[in-house]
């Protein structure tokens, strides 16, 4: 696969080294993350808002109601509406000697472009699957599809997956020759999202099973 | 503690109910949360990135470097630099046997308004202390402060905490009387942030102890 290609905008001005273009690592943390947060211009000042998502190849769906904040924005932007969506995974907090090289082990996507909203009721359908199957793998033929009126209150945003980096920081502290000496701890504690003992509806027939992908449900 | 006064930027366009502005709710989130996404607009289109916080009464701390973005398109704003700060804690996955009754138990925290620089020697200190402190309680006192070259290298924003709300989904899936009879699971898997063995740097002192709060490392 073809890396995305860097520009202006995708070039960090900081830790330049940390960045990466190619897809395997864009997607792999788009599709690792569980929740996004989509930056835009409303009324003249920026909102930044966390949401759901999925991809589908190039394509990067968000998960909207009709009723918020973007989604009325996009309703009067015929060219889409500009957004930044950055998707951050923490996988570590790096303990250095020297208090200014803290730092945390993470892998992070910023994707630019202008989003529009999702007309066709097939792409409809289809990227609101692959959120709710984002959400839980295979998650959406086991549950009961939308009806009409709730693809109704539903709005999905699509954006072509052009403008696209990643940034990873791997690995341990990096200190000072002259601190290594220092008689403090140094190292990381990894991070891990954990998932704990599923608790079930309260209203849950006790005879429907718990389904693998809850039992044994994993962000990695 | 009086809460924050609720504006129009704050006030959510959809599930207002799950709408809070007392000020324990508030700083519990932005206290827990390791990192935040802060929007800004530079050079007519926003970017979302993610960096380290600490919060100091009210006033919200960001870290950054002064040759990165945000820091270097504030220098050149008098009135400081306008931004949305967000704060994101996914607590849960929640499966409802209607897919567009699929959510999350979740925290954010939404904060607006103009950030400053901080140019005061010693408020810059204070800052950087607590953004340290925030990864790990203590650790400013237990590792080699700043020294004026890293100082100069660094820069910290300030937002006062003013406009400011937060968000929280708790409880299981809410799922129509309809869709109650399906043969579908229902219920939460509860996520947390697991903290692993710590992983000594390579050029540790083996004669260096532990402290506890790596070894009892925990974000809650």
């Amino acid at each position: 696969m073809e890396s995305y290609t860097r520009t202006a905008r995708t070039t960090p001005t900081r830790y330049r080294e940390r960045a990466r273009y190619d897809r395997e690592t864009v997607h792999g943390i788009l599709d690792e993350a569980l929740t996004c947060h989509v930056g835009y211009v409303n009324g003249g000042r920026q909102v930044v808002l966390p949401t759901l998502h999925a991809r589908l190849g190039e394509i990067l769906y968000l998960h909207g109601s009709t009723g918020s904040g973007p989604m009325l924005t996009v309703a009067g932007s015929p060219d889409g509406l500009p957004v930044c969506v950055t998707v951050t995974l923490v996988d570590g907090v790096v303990l250095a000697r020297s208090a200014m090289h803290h730092s945390l082990e993470y892998r992070s996507v910023v994707a630019m472009g202008n989003a529009r909203l999702v007309t066709d009721p097939d792409e409809k359908l289809r990227a609101l699957a692959a959120v709710v199957d984002h959400v839980a793998p295979g998650r959406s033929a086991d549950s009961r599809p939308p009806n009409a009126r709730e693809l109704a209150a539903t709005a999905v945003l699509a954006l072509d997956l052009v403008e696209v980096s990643a940034k990873v920081r791997t690995g341990g502290p990096v200190d000072d020759a002259d601190d290594l000496a220092l008689p403090y701890w140094a190292g990381v504690i990894p991070l891990t999202v954990h998932a704990g003992t599923p608790v079930p509806a309260d209203d849950l027939d006790p005879s429907v099973p718990l389904p693998s992908y809850v039992s044994d449900y994993r962000r990695a």
